[in-house]
């Protein structure tokens, strides 16, 4: 598939460039990260591993009844539905990371696309029926509808059917679908990858020590991508001093530096306004920086708000993800207040802690409270850019995530669409490959408590 | 914890008894299973590798981006409410699967006692209540409460604090929990292993071969705890011939010579009769076998019925559990019949085939159909007794459970209690051990691909 999507080349990347706005680079750099993914989940199965088998021999004279032999495998749980996103053309729709892990879990998909880049889906719609009949898969195994409406996915989410669900989006779409899969008659799971603000809490030595590199970096983490990223800093927290009032006019200096650049569609634009307006109306909250020159059409002024502890506390509507390139630093009256506004905060993908040279350690109850509530915590980084590698989780507490227990990125994120079976005193002959005795996969097995890849 | 559970010695297996009318030797068999999950419980936790660590170490001079330093494993989710069951007061209860798996997962548990065993779940609770105290856990890690009504349960779901569910029951009740848990504004997992009629194919050799031995076990099987297991084989499936009417004809003259015995409670005996009532009302169905005899109060009478295969296609009623010891022969015209019933049945725990000397692999169209329905495939034995070890999958499609993805019984069951998050270049000190580079725990882990025991 990989390579089939390879040969569309530069048509692809033109018709990716004209439906989102964005630059070539981002579209190339998509490009391959969706190339490396779908590389991944294939060496994955070609290994075979994954499957998790599990074997326990038997005891025939085991008292006071015999140990029937039992083995263990994981099985696709079919067809699955997955809602491309629309700040990821590639790497997180039709042939995406949700796609290419039902694939390699060896379920039927169907793709819901984005209306906001319809072409460029069908182009890829194309490379995968492509590979599907160059390697002999069955008439079925991938189909790609377009909707601009609701109904389609609706439909889709009812249909019996349909096993599973896969999303990247917004709370409110996410959550749609999750509502509607849980009310059907069988119910089944849907893996929304959502909102999230992203919080980045920012300790008193660093910016003592560093706090104008930390304005420059976290202008530009602010506004990559025009602030489309589901890991955007959404909102710095600090405790109330001269430096930190001193890093907010820094931040503020730097972000308003920064070019202005496109958002991916006009609907993206409105909202991001809607929203920022929403938030920069609530009393008793101050703009430090907004982008005041002019901008062509579709392109999204930056802004930084502040506010104190107390309001933050106190109002949730400025807890609420505003997509797009803003964010929000909040100064905390002491540690305590700090501590209590992370242990109230909404699950989140990732949580970031700026710390200075051996500051840490005086915080493990901020540490603690923030590991409570996201997915990925970082240490004197940015949020955004989501290294693809089996250590990554991208997921968290909802409502960044439907499921806490699953990631949207990285070769474990298979088990979202797999589900074990167990085989008791089941012929060898018959026995799925990774079960039989003589491992003839040559895969790694839990043999009677023992990792191992010997045959029995 | 299971050394202050035996220590509570006669005590505890006498309220087991006047509780539920079961007999002393269940009681102790119930002892000793919970027992044998909590120590495997516990030497996964003592042994540690449950967690799945994973690490992949930085690469500083990657291009175009340096990779970041990412490490991975499983951290509880958070307080854990258990639904005991009516069936098993001890291991499926108070201190049983659900309960012994949240702990090793490091959740706090609630327990919401089943009230037709409250005295034995107390006498637990206090087992539990003196293990914490002795191992110095906080106050507040365990609870036990009762109530006979659903107002407890149903408050106890809907609590923010609450992070998760455990149930073993009715599909009414766990859907009824489901329902609720998905309704939250933080929606929360359920596991809920509820209903299954456990189909038994029943191919034509083996019945040839020995349908005499075969009727006498499953006489056996379908009255074994007066049919009060979850994995009791409700409904038995074979091709229409005489050989199938000879068998119809020795199951019924074997199920009638076992002696009735005690339901749990009152309560059951009545869904039993109700349900029962229901079913051999359906027309076109017939009752072979009834046990007629006086019995005590609360005793169960066996019943076995048959019908057609058409009429079992075409009556969604006579597809639904039985609680208790009755079960359901369908005749079905051949095997794309059969092939059609398997594949239009709902999720099962467990599916079981029985077949002669090489006859199997006559039937791959029955063994994928049936796969595709059920957790636990079986040949030739009985499905009741569920083994504990890692190779156990007890769940399945639903309604069998609500969600396919995770096991009621055995190691990997705690999986349903945890959620990965990620650590992203964090200092080695203030790291999980787990994760820390010299591998203080010594347990496997996930470095770089490569699975292993060595630190970094």
């Amino acid at each position: 598939m990989a390579d089939e999507i390879l040969a569309l080349d530069e048509e692809l990347i033109q018709t990716y460039c004209s439906e989102t706005g964005l630059p070539e680079g981002r579209a190339k750099g998509e490009r391959g990260r969706t190339i490396g993914q779908l590389r991944s989940f294939a060496a994955l199965v070609e290994e075979g591993s994954w499957v998790e088998a599990s074997i326990d021999t038997a005891i025939p004279d085991r008292t006071p009844v015999p140990k029937p032999d039992l083995r263990k495998m994981l099985v696709p749980l079919g067809p699955v539905v997955v809602f491309g996103a629309s700040n990821f053309p590639l790497a997180y729709s039709t042939a995406g990371g949700d796609t290419a892990a039902a694939f390699a879990a060896g379920c039927p998909v169907i793709v819901k696309s984005h209306p906001m880049h319809t072409g460029t889906g069908e182009l890829v719609a194309s490379a995968i029926i492509k590979a599907s009949e160059k390697t002999n898969m069955p008439n079925g195994v991938f189909s790609n509808l377009n909707s601009s409406g609701i109904e389609v996915g609706v439909e889709l989410v009812k249909h019996p059917g349909v096993k599973a669900v896969g999303f990247t989006g917004s709370i409110r779409g996410g959550r749609a679908l999750f509502d509607l899969a849980s009310q059907r008659e069988e119910p089944i799971p849907v893996f929304a990858e959502m909102g999230s603000v992203n919080p980045v809490v920012v300790l008193p030595k660093a910016l003592e020590e560093r706090g104008g590199s930390l304005a420059q970096t976290y202008a530009g983490s602010i506004t990559l991508g025009t602030g489309q990223f589901c890991t955007k800093p959404g909102l710095l927290l600090g405790i109330k001093s001269e430096k930190l009032n001193h890093f907010i006019g820094e931040l503020s200096n730097e972000i308003v530096k920064i070019e202005p650049s496109c958002m991916l569609h006009p609907n993206i634009i409105g909202a991001y306004e809607g929203n920022k307006q929403k938030a920069v109306s609530q009393s008793d909250l101050q703009v430090v920086a907004d982008y005041e020159s002019d901008v062509e059409p579709n392109f999204a002024r930056q802004t930084v708000t502040t506010v104190e502890g107390k309001t933050f506390l106190e109002n949730s509507t400025l807890h609420q993800e505003v997509f797009g390139p803003y964010s929000i630093v909040v100064q905390c009256e002491d540690v305590d207040q700090l501590q209590q506004i992370i242990a109230g905060l909404e699950g989140q993908l990732t949580g970031t802690i700026i710390a200075g040279e051996d500051e840490l350690h005086q915080y493990k109850g901020i540490i603690s409270a923030l590991q409570n509530r996201v997915g990925r915590i970082i240490y004197n980084g940015v949020p955004t850019g989501v290294d693809v590698c089996p250590s990554m989780h991208h997921g968290g507490p909802y409502p960044s995530s439907t499921d806490s227990r699953f990631s949207a990125v990285g070769i474990h994120s298979i088990k979202r669409w797999a589900r074990p079976i167990s085989y008791q005193d089941w012929p060898d002959s018959l026995l799925p490959m990774e079960l039989q005795n003589s491992n003839p996969l040559e895969i790694s097995r839990l043999v009677n408590n023992e990792q191992t890849h010997r045959e029995i």
